[in-house]
């Protein structure tokens, strides 16, 4: 492990709590190598997709595109045509675009329960919320149990500006909520395959309703209309909650007293125990925790060549918002607090950390 | 004028000043209306600006390009898609971008006057600004003097988050500014046409030293490298200041004792009373104003419809941020305050508002 004379580790101060995320670059750097290396037989962009920027974005498959380590700047915003994408099932037809105004959700759970067009919607009011939009899995490619599902790197998230309707407006013009609300329910309005349960594909994801403090109808991302590919014309957005939970072109949301029974909700996206299934008695992904990445330096190709540099990369703390990023550039002896750099777009959203260091000459094997 | 009953007018809280800024909507919906009139007709997007969404843009020329009032969102940040374009000189051959660590800029009137390359300027700090851009002729199309120029409405103006490395970074290192500084002159590296006086084109502005707290030599705009549309690979970004002394392709920095003699600094880009010619006496187009306006609802024919709706618009101070904006939806008589919304990305961002207020019938002609 003689590289940790050369590169930094990160160490974070999460909200005011004494939350230490330190996060070892053993992995890292190999990882890097190993996507560059992989950029030239990229897979082609899914159409649903095929407006975003090829170089950006490693295709695992039509359902999962993963934003390079490489693509991310330091502009706080990831822009939308280099942001990730993970669809548990196919997306809708785009003619579900050609009339956005018409959409309609059922809202539920609530004292005077009915379904509001998007037009309708846009006269409740109006909020702008920069967010984590992560998922769960992001980071599974470094595990070393190799758990199912996509091997993400570091690029299934970004940091993106969402406008709508807060949904506490949408439960205040209906009455309010019914007696009993215990979890907020969205339903997303993907086409189900024939022949199935609808419950064991449906996406339909249940938090818990204090979410409602935060959440989101929205309708626009990175100030333009919301694209197909990222729930448009309709999405829940719940801040802080990891991807799944905001729910796409979503057709329902219910105030229920108890989580959904779909799979997605019940035998899926649990924190379950390295080689166990996930069940309901695990905890669900909900609010996301305190992490953070490095982005740069990266090597161009070979080993990170020595001198001066500004390491730089992204934390975040989920809804507690980050108070500061601490870089080690000796394996962890000493630590320099990084400058967070960029406007702090409120707790939801990632900040982004520099920090100049001087990388020493290096020999000697890297680890994987 | 009997639409001042139904439509609001703006005022604007600028600092911690007294400054009002309160304006009339008499122009808006006459020319928002024409604006969606003339949409079908368009011409088609520059090569060097190919990459842009057509639908958001209205294409006045070559080298200048409008962002539509309808493409405004309520997102904080425009996308880079939508951003207007306005180039002095055509732009410069796409190949300067094929190596953006090797673009040169040329540092002058500091103590150690040298050239510093991009990968060179990437090792001496990073960070990271959101800044209203704007042309200084943004709304020239409203003016009833009909000043000569490209008659913008609304849109030669968006908010963007720069990255770059802040520019008395670059000073500090080559050992702090020459005696004499007065003025921070950027000169841009477009192709001079053959055959004329340099000076009679050459696009080379000079703002007052003290903008140097701020200015940044920026290579990346909203999360990617500078595009070639707008700058890339290196820009001088001066926050808060109005879009034509941002230069774009920056090849000198030079601190100056006295203002450039280019034309578009002596005689171009002043502050002229209507009808006169500009000169050095008058003043240059330096800190921008306080500014607002209405990007919604707009009609989408005709006029708007009766109903409850969401009034949204951006408001900037230039250098000083906005404190508050206020709505009068009766024609002045009476105000309330907007809500500021999304995140506050410092003072030389723009901030959105928004206000619920409902439309009364209305007929009458409409104003111009």
């Amino acid at each position: 492990m003689t590289h940790s004379t050369t590169l930094p580790r990160r160490h974070l101060l999460a909200g005011s709590a004494a939350a230490l995320g330190a996060l070892g670059l053993a992995g890292w750097t190999g990882r890097a190598r190993a996507q560059a290396a992989a950029a030239p037989a990229a897979k082609p962009l899914p159409a649903y997709a095929g407006w975003k920027t090829p170089e950006a974005l490693i295709v695992h498959s039509t359902s999962t595109l993963e934003t390079r380590r490489s693509a991310f700047g330091t502009s706080v915003i990831t822009p939308s045509n280099q942001l990730y994408v993970r669809n548990n099932l196919p997306a809708p037809d785009a003619a579900i675009l050609d009339n956005r105004d018409a959409w309609s959700v059922a809202i539920e759970g609530v004292k005077s329960p009915r379904s509001l067009t998007l037009a309708e919607l846009r006269t409740l009011g109006v909020e702008t919320v920069a967010t984590v939009l992560q998922c769960s899995g992001n980071g599974r490619g470094f595990f070393p149990s190799k758990p199912s599902g996509t091997p993400w790197q570091v690029g299934a998230a970004g940091c993106v500006v969402w406008s709508g309707v807060p949904l506490r407006n949408v439960v205040a013009a209906l009455g309010g909520l019914a007696d009993g609300a215990a979890y907020l329910t969205g339903t997303g309005g993907e086409k189900l395959p024939e022949g199935v349960d609808p419950l064991t594909v449906l996406v339909e994801r249940s938090v818990p309703v204090k979410a409602l403090d935060d959440a989101l109808l929205a309708w626009e991302m990175n100030g333009e209309p919301l694209s197909l590919a990222h729930g448009g014309p309709l999405r829940l957005v719940v801040p802080g909650y990891q991807g799944v939970n905001n729910i796409k072109y979503v057709k329902r949301v219910a105030f229920t007293s108890a989580q959904s029974q779909a799979r997605i909700m019940s035998h899926g996206y649990r924190m379950s125990p390295p080689g166990s299934k996930a069940s309901p008695d695990q905890p669900s992904v909900w609010e996301m925790g305190v992490k953070s990445w490095i982005n740069g330096p990266l090597p161009d190709k070979g080993a990170l060549k020595p001198g001066q540099v500004q390491v730089h990369g992204v934390a975040f703390g989920g809804t507690r918002g980050i108070k500061g990023v601490e870089v080690s550039a000796d394996g962890g002896k000493t630590w320099l607090a990084a400058k967070l750099i960029g406007p702090d777009m409120g707790p939801f959203a990632w900040r982004q950390f520099a920090l100049p260091v001087r990388l020493e000459a290096f020999s000697g094997a890297l680890p994987l």
